[in-house]
């Protein structure tokens, strides 16, 4: 964890936004963090992963805790109970709850009981009581028992004076948001570490792609680094021959020479900062020219994305350069035949790349996702698109410096959706389907890169860029 | 998964059960899979584990299914959503359900939202409705909102005849526990080959287990074979030097000559099979004379419980004449002093083995636990004692052919155990303080193998036994 004036410093910089978003009596606002999640029964738990909202302001990373921070007073306090014997024999000795609470500056402390009082005191005394919408559905029930909130309003987000503030707090996830978006220099310091992390998970995936190999083969071991040197996986490893199927999360095939396999994976730090890359590899350690004729278009849209990533454009702009670089290089191909720009205005980039170039990054992969996509990737700023692709676009805001986004363009062949565009006509005369007819084997390409959005541009994170270009994939897979 | 026979047989064999236990109408048997669980926010999901029991008899290994067996008519259906393109696109092609169901003998399945339907309709026409106590917090809510009985009751279990059947089904509890306790040709199979990934765990954790290492480093490799070879860890890895915590998941530490490493680990193969075993090492490759006293105690104590299970005894009888024989041993060297059977009788053993002898292991590292650890471990034939330790047992029956049980016995020297047991004359008399004050800082010995009960008496599961004397222990670590 970092040091307490962090902690202490978030939760008055919060304390402040929200003050300037209201007037009047302001209330409380409440955090839960995360109860243990049983995997097959309650004690045999998934590994425990704290709640990254409470861990943000509260730094406390282990279960069953909560907080209040008092809008109107500025009185804090963190709710947790102390150990008895029993857990002693199970878990050891553990430090007093008054002294996780002086760890992150917080004066007040209290067992776990009274947080419910608290609460319950708020909602009488008709003060607003501000949560964000929970991501878990143990959170979700509590708060509904605690709040009165119907248990199916709790994730919805509201300002608190649309429907008496039944609901999660609107001002609460912008001011939460507004912070969190803004990386400060210890969160970029472990986001660099996490990235060191996901250089060596690749290479050991790298290194894994020879013929005959078990794609779970090459997970495990990717896994075993993570949990070595760091909390474990980001996210589910994405690790397939099929990489057409965007979240391919079966590792059964077996690598076969001539496909390609595609690896998007990344490592969350002791610390629950992510890194998360994707690299897409020739099986046979060389691309055919049917391969690295599509693999150059991903790879320089790739450095094209980063070299427009900058303060004073919108990762929305970014966006669209990129498709439409892809489009204009598909179209030198013969996979789409007509003018560009209409061709962008059409959505037809989404056939090939049916996501958005990137999202934000952080504690979370998708950083703040459970807060809701919109508030984190868009704001006031702009509306989301209804076009597959663009649409899927999570993150659109203008650039800032501090920002962390992913650079992830590719460019797949989908049967299934090929086949729809075709009998739906959704491509209004723009692709040219027999050269499709000899791409359904084809799987797809992704590439990412984790940036940093700098006052003068950008730096790719983590202390060394896994090898990208074709030249140099087929030099450093041919030495190892 | 196994052939669609082995499903039908079950879930036949559970509608015979169910039927000698009731008369009239019998009801619906309600079943829920698993939905994923969040890790950090929706959509970025711990690795998808399904429900055993659902697994057990319906075999589908994937989120968002559940299933209905009419008791009365002896219909079945499963119940599942097939994809659209949009999950195409992100997940990739999918078998059908129908063919889902093929594979598991069942001839009727229908859209999940089938299954609210003929839930509410069973209700309304006053049906029993049995479910079992579920594990996860969504299938609790979903239970609740499905049939009405509240919240806080859907994990209470009683017979259906009490308070209007409005719980958890005691009749379905001991249905299913009758069934998995006695473990199926090819369920033994498949634990045979969890038990030897959990072989290859341990090796690496004891080739790992070197000055100046980290105890995450070790963990992570672990963790890194069963993912490679398996589903992953079948609970998460306890491996500490504070092997006197006895479920310590903190690895923090660095290998220090002269401590203990306790190494508490199973793998879960890919079809849900559980391994479940312990060691501990000298972390200096050495046990040094105070060790080994106590090493040899536990390891006589396991070698000595698995030569007493057989079919005719119980694992009650078995636990006591383990800790009697551990009694005896610290008699000797005079940490305890007095008569020995009254020793037993005063329940002295659990200042050392607050825990019990071990607990049945399945498809669940402690199996059923969810389904309420008396009804798996005690049922009817006895009661569960008072006793710390003795109390601490999870499996007390009378052992049958196909039983799975753990053999763990372990002694420890837990400081604020021993402070409250002196200070509060726990101990009537029965130890010697002064020896214990020189074992402060010993930590603890557990030594841990699975178990088959054969018709003849035993069998260790696995095709290899991890080196557990204490010459063998060092021969082999002095040789890696």
């Amino acid at each position: 964890m970092f040091e307490a004036s962090v902690y202490l410093n978030r939760r008055k910089a919060l304390l402040e936004r929200m003050s300037s978003l209201m007037t009047g009596d302001k209330g409380v606002a409440v955090f839960l963090g995360n109860v243990d999640a049983a995997m097959n029964y309650r004690g045999n738990d998934y590994k425990f992963r704290q709640d990254s909202s409470f861990l943000y302001f509260w730094g406390v990373d282990e279960p069953s805790f909560a907080a209040v921070l008092d809008l109107d007073s500025g009185d804090e306090c963190l709710y947790g109970n102390d150990v008895d014997i029993d857990d002693i024999i199970w878990m050891g000795p553990q430090p007093s709850v008054a002294s996780k609470g002086e760890l992150i500056g917080c004066k007040a402390t209290a067992p776990l009981a009274e947080f419910d009082k608290v609460v319950a005191q708020a909602v009488s005394a008709g003060r607003p009581v501000h949560f964000l919408p929970p991501a878990r559905y143990y959170n979700t029930m509590k708060l509904s028992s605690l709040t009165g909130v119907a248990f199916e309003s709790v994730r919805k987000v509201a300002p608190m004076d649309v429907d008496s503030g039944r609901h999660a707090s609107e001002e609460l996830v912008k001011a939460v948001v507004s912070l969190r978006l803004i990386k400060e220099q210890c969160e970029i310091d472990e986001i660099d570490k996490a990235c060191d992390l996901g250089y060596l998970m690749h290479t050991e995936a790298r290194r894994g792609c020879k013929p005959g190999v078990l794609e779970q083969e090459i997970v495990g071991r990717m896994e075993g680094i993570t949990l070595s040197k760091g909390w474990g996986v980001s996210f589910t490893t994405i690790l397939s021959q099929n990489g057409e199927t965007l979240h391919n999360h079966s590792h059964h095939q077996i690598i076969t020479p001539g496909r390609l396999l595609v690896v998007d994976a990344g490592a969350e730090s002791n610390t629950h900062y992510a890194s998360d890359f994707t690299r897409t590899y020739p099986c046979s350690g060389k691309f055919t020219t049917k391969q690295r004729e599509i693999y150059d278009i991903v790879q320089q849209a790739n450095d094209l994305a980063f070299s427009l990533t900058k303060p004073g454009t919108s990762y929305w702009d970014v966006h669209c350069a990129t498709v439409r670089y892809m489009l204009e290089q598909l179209k030198a191909l013969d996979f789409v035949r007509g003018d560009v720009d209409e061709m962008v205005a059409a959505g037809i980039s989404g056939l090939f790349m049916p996501h958005g170039l990137g999202h934000n990054m952080g504690m979370d992969v998708h950083d703040m996702e459970d807060l809701g996509e919109n508030y984190v990737g868009y704001g006031d700023e702009r509306q989301r698109s209804p076009l597959l692709g663009m649409g899927n676009l999570r993150m659109a805001r203008n650039l800032k410096p501090g920002h962390i986004v992913t650079d992830e363009p590719g460019i797949y062949f989908i049967p299934a959706l090929i086949e729809q565009w075709k009998r739906e006509g959704t491509d209004k005369g723009f692709v040219n389907y027999a050269k499709l007819a000899d791409y359904y084997d084809f799987g797809g390409i992704r590439l990412e890169d984790d940036v940093l959005v700098t006052p003068e541009g950008a730096r790719r994170l983590g202390s060394r860029r896994l090898p990208i270009t074709s030249a140099d994939v087929e030099d450093v897979m041919a030495n190892e």
